[in-house]
């Protein structure tokens, strides 16, 4: 077992624990992008959201809903933000919920910010789209 | 109501659903950052996630669950993102979903990337944070 998360849930790797559920676990993110930022993780390993049960996911969506209002002890809003998978930047391959404090000054825009090259799409592409996402 | 998302939801506004249920609504973003970016919103006005009730949120997380798993139709991976208050650069004062479809080759790095003035802190502050966030 190599996975780092996993070896947090064990214990083997020490962590700041914030709460925790049979399922879910959140704790700070050791190299914080703002103070209070934190990971809320599932116990059980799994790479992305979609792998999870239901259940695991509604359990650990409930605890980000409960930190998210912690949160604004550091600052009025947050960015929860998640990777799934590597193409998107994940770096550690176990699912992770960044919930990142957030403050005007902080000189951060929204996540659209990233994107340089954005689609423009004809009513016929984003009909396509749409008709694909349905099945 | 002037909430265009409430307007969405009451179908004042058209838009190009992909699911719904009695609480939630999918919809593709009007203005995509790359192809097959969907949200995903309570159909309850709230602004933020903690203003949901615990079903409500449980409710809109599984059909973030489901389509990620749909996004991948579109490209390997996905960004999961949602700017919970105006700080973070939420729009729309509506609770939203991203689900934005990644590839390697879109040239976005992890929401990392955005963050220049990353906090150095010592472990009495860590500890602080983490005090702070259990109670």
């Amino acid at each position: 077992m190599e996975c780092i998360f996993c070896k947090i849930v064990d214990g083997k790797i020490p962590s700041r624990k914030i709460t925790e559920t049979e399922k879910s676990l959140a704790f700070l993110d050791a190299f914080p992008l703002t103070k209070g930022h934190t990971l809320v993780i599932p116990k059980k390993h799994h790479v992305k959201i979609q792998e999870m049960s239901k259940e695991d996911n509604a359990d650990l969506f409930e605890i980000v809903r409960i930190l998210t209002e912690k949160m604004e002890r550091f600052a009025p809003s947050s960015l929860v933000a998640i990777h799934n998978g590597k193409e998107s930047g994940q770096d550690v391959p176990h699912v992770h919920v960044h919930i990142i404090p957030r403050n005007t000054d902080d000189s951060v825009g929204p996540v659209h910010s990233m994107f340089s090259k954005k689609p423009k799409l004809t009513d016929d592409e984003f009909n396509y789209i749409a008709e694909k996402l349905r099945k």
